[in-house]
């Protein structure tokens, strides 16, 4: 196959280690660029660059932030009762989006998976646990992992290293989704609905 | 919804311009791009400005190239009396990759698409036909367009515009791709297929 000029083989390389990014995607978007003026693809390229220079992580949830210590950390009116436990940075904003939530959240930077490497040391367990020992006013932890098996398998793990902290430790609901079928719900997330009923 | 910090938001406003990315693809890209070492985000972006830096236009065929005149065109050893015309610089690469064209390109720049804006006088027709009056080595003109209804369109446009100078045009043959079903192949293609058929 003809090599294209060198710069394009160069940018459709770097844009192919995108996640789910092929080569042919990246040859699209390197198409795309080339039809871009100059300065769009410096502004680009200094929003790309700019994440590694001005992304920093929250000294004490671990959420990205651009301060030293993020927004809802420094936030004196969030519930400092509640801590959220989540997978990654951006479940914060999901969970923010709900409008349900004002307590304070400690980002684990994944769940457990030994096979990929993914240790107990590997997330932020220890600093959890610190984070518990320190402030005293922390009543409840809320683990919120997709009920999966990996997020199944961190939760049941953290629950058992914050049991000695005598913390109320909960988790997320299982029930129908919004717009759900019952015919196709499966079973034991059906069992845990049912299990959970409210009254209506 | 809780806003992700600044940098986060811009790189994923930059990343959403990307042909077929929509905001949560560009936030998945975003959050990829955080865990990358900085050199690596600098590497891209060097990547992505260099597209507007070192990447030019042939100043004969219109194809992308790093010098003046990109290495088709500079190739003695191509056939000369053969002329492709395709779409875009891309169509090139997949025309060389069949190995079985040795001639020369020329670059079009689109298809006529007049409700968008692209009208004879937007693409390369007129260096087209200077390039047939210039060069009298041309003996055929190969008119390699998708055969969609604006590719078919220009190939109509173009055939007339170029009926003067005497040159033989053809078009790429209709048939049944590699693989096809006869059972669902439609009945323009399957006729053409049995006009073009050949001996087995």
């Amino acid at each position: 196959m003809r090599r294209f000029p060198e710069a394009i083989q160069n940018a459709a390389a770097a844009l192919s280690r995108l996640p789910g990014v092929g080569p042919k995607t990246a040859l699209r978007y390197v198409f795309y660029l080339l039809k871009q003026p100059k300065a769009d693809l410096q502004l680009m390229a200094k929003m790309i660059t700019d994440l590694g220079e001005k992304v920093k992580i929250c000294d004490q949830c671990f959420a990205y932030t651009e301060f030293d210590r993020c927004d809802i950390c420094q936030d004196a009116k969030r519930d400092q009762s509640l801590l959220c436990v989540v997978e990654e940075s951006r479940d914060i904003a999901t969970l923010e989006a709900t409008g349900m939530y004002f307590g304070l959240y400690h980002v684990l930077g994944g769940t457990l998976n030994p096979i990929e490497g993914v240790t107990p040391e590997v997330l932020k367990i220890k600093e959890l646990t610190a984070r518990l020992s320190t402030f005293d006013e922390i009543k409840e932890v809320i683990l919120a992992f997709s009920p999966d098996v990996h997020g199944e398998a961190t939760m049941m793990y953290l629950s058992k290293q914050l049991e000695p902290f005598g913390v109320k430790i909960t988790r997320l609901a299982r029930g129908l989704p919004m717009g759900a079928s019952l015919e196709y719900a499966d079973e034991v997330t059906l069992g845990d609905a049912l299990k959970g009923r409210r009254e209506a």
